[in-house]
């Protein structure tokens, strides 16, 4: 079932491993199958060398698992919260990259300080509310999820397809699994980069509208040139 | 004698060049026999490409050479004043890697800013006192062991497993010498994202008690839900 | 057509990876037969390792595809106003490598703090004004090109061979592709240790002119007598 | 002539590349056959990779080539100085490795902040004072080894393996060409980790002499225990 998914997802996982972008076992990658209402998700605390197609849990949108003898990832829930809330995304990944994890840790969002970010975040990267005692006691996971859509209330999630978790780390999405690991990496580095243009100009502000409209706008939308799809 | 455990220590002490924990031979790990109270320990010095299972000292626990041909580590005395000390520790890890060295070196503790760190130690990963001139003139190693069993006193260090000893670097445990270097991986990563969330918000509070308690207890303890033992 | 110029264009491409220049695809290289008024350049959003000499895209100076059936990079036009405007160089590479990108989001030139930078630049790597709003929405890509050529109109290109466009990232040259390439791996590396010198000495001053002309001008020009050339 | 210590040197300025001390070719590493007065070292501009021991050039003291068709390092002279100064080292690495560079750059001495430093130097690593336009106009690589012997007139450079030339980078020497490169990795190692100290402690103060004491003469001098040789 969903073979062709759990490839993507599986490959996607491993990707994280490749990018730089995972110590041990912290980060996992999702895919959802929207025709079925199928999520496919890495099982939790399993290595990602060994992971295989097969050891990778099918669940519902409300997590009840479908295929598969490995427990989900503890942050399952947060994914399909994700996935419930915002229609347009086909992937999630979850990191904890280390610069924007440094932002996450600071409660600050990812200013946009250039074009690189301006190529793939339409704006900056923000930063959730920290969670409350009763938040954290309960259906933590889930409430994870609820912080990022709140936030979400007045940003389009396909044109920011970002968040840091406050004292947390980043969720990160995208068409599908592959294109969010990509993100993934594009926000790790823009952290990256934030970071030092902070440290060389404190008071630095972000780019103007219209560089940002400019770079945005040239690589996503009904106009743009870039790549070989224009 | 001791096959197994030679073996486990001899990869825990290759892990540490795989993990970029080490430069030239500033690392060490060792791991304990319990039930009969031998510890094998890396020789002193020696390249860790060319350390094979035969070259580990065996050391008991008041530090005589059981078996092996070669010195074990300068650091032994350490290690043994540890096992002494913490009875529910299998394996210890002693490198001298960046980040967590330049808290140490700062003689401060890491501060539980994020859920990466709440993960895997239960609270700041705290530093020890400066040893005084009489401590460092004779039984140094022994010395070293001792002021940080001093420091865990009020401290719990199944919950902590690492501590970094001023102007030095850390020492890390764990269950076995395999988790005692995967405590040092995350223990080098957390210290490094607190670098940057302090460069990024200097006043930084560490993460809320309430949060600090999931995470920790989510991976830990009788309600452990993180992983396949769930 | 151009065989031997795409192969080398297509190596340099190739080495933005090897040196750790570039993230995804954000990154390009071109080199020019100025006898014939060529341009081989890469692709719009191909990825390095798919890269073959044939999928290289020919361009004439003012922009005309001569051959090849992909899009040239959006930051052809660019190129090619440097090509117009700078004579004396055969080879342009863009990165947004992550250290030189740094000073150019925060609109600031690296200053020559050593002997590493004075090897290969010729005094500060400058950057640009920040475009108007009028030069972003019209021709952006040329006018990217031409607030560089207007930041030139006092200094020597072939003695500066870089510069900073702001809130952007680098564009680098030399007397063919892949010399711009070294000149960028050079770039990134004074970038990077010219931030932890003013971490260090914030108000540190650039080296003197005589240090810099002796540094440059052993390696550049008629008396130079650095490498096997002498 | 000199096959044995040709081989050493060759295999050391590979080393270069392996430890990642180099970015291009700035970097260059000689061993002295001090029965014969003859030095190896490194050809100007060669890369690493296409090194082999017979390009390396052997040169007197007085720099008269004695064998080799290719011009010498252009930095040879300096090495001679310090061969001619220093009676006790057989090998020199001259490298611009990144945050040695920092600190030679803000015309700073690396402090002794921790005990990775004390194992190797005894003491903080030195800058020497920036050299005058007399000495940079004529014999200007000479001066370079004249201002580090100056340095050293009240310091051990046998205790203390490295200097920082102001506004230029480390040179770095042992017994022989090998322990250099060793001493150079680990200078870069405590650079960068004295860079994160400074970040988390401003006003950190180097160690307490008995601990430098006791960590450098634990491994150096008649009475060291560590290692395989006590």
């Amino acid at each position: 079932m969903l073979r062709e998914l759990r490839e993507v997802v599986r490959q996607a996982n491993c990707d994280l491993v490749r990018y730089g972008l995972v110590t041990m076992t912290f980060g996992n990658v999702s895919g959802i199958d929207r025709e079925r209402g199928l999520v496919v998700i890495k099982p939790s605390g399993v290595p990602y060398e060994n992971l295989s197609a097969d050891d990778l849990v099918v669940v519902d949108l409300e997590g009840k698992v479908v295929q598969g003898s490995l427990h989900p990832s503890s942050d399952t829930p947060t994914h399909l919260e994700l996935y419930r809330a915002f229609a347009g995304i086909g992937g999630i990944t979850h990191t904890h990259s280390s610069h924007a994890t440094m932002f996450a840790q600071a409660c600050r969002g990812v200013p946009c300080f250039g074009t690189t970010h301006a190529d793939v975040f339409y704006g900056e990267v923000p930063v959730t509310r920290p969670m409350t005692e009763a938040e954290v006691h309960s259906d933590y996971e889930i409430n994870v999820g609820k912080t990022i859509v709140e936030r979400f209330e007045v940003l389009d999630p396909t044109a920011i397809p970002a968040v840091l978790v406050a004292h947390h780390g980043p969720f990160v999405w995208g068409s599908d699994a592959s294109v969010s690991v990509e993100n993934s990496v594009t926000l790790e580095e823009i952290a990256r980069t934030a970071i030092g243009t902070l440290q060389l100009a404190p008071e630095a502000p972000p780019i103007p509208q219209y560089l940002l409209d400019k770079h945005f706008l040239r690589k996503h939308g009904k106009d743009a040139y870039y790549g070989q799809h224009g």
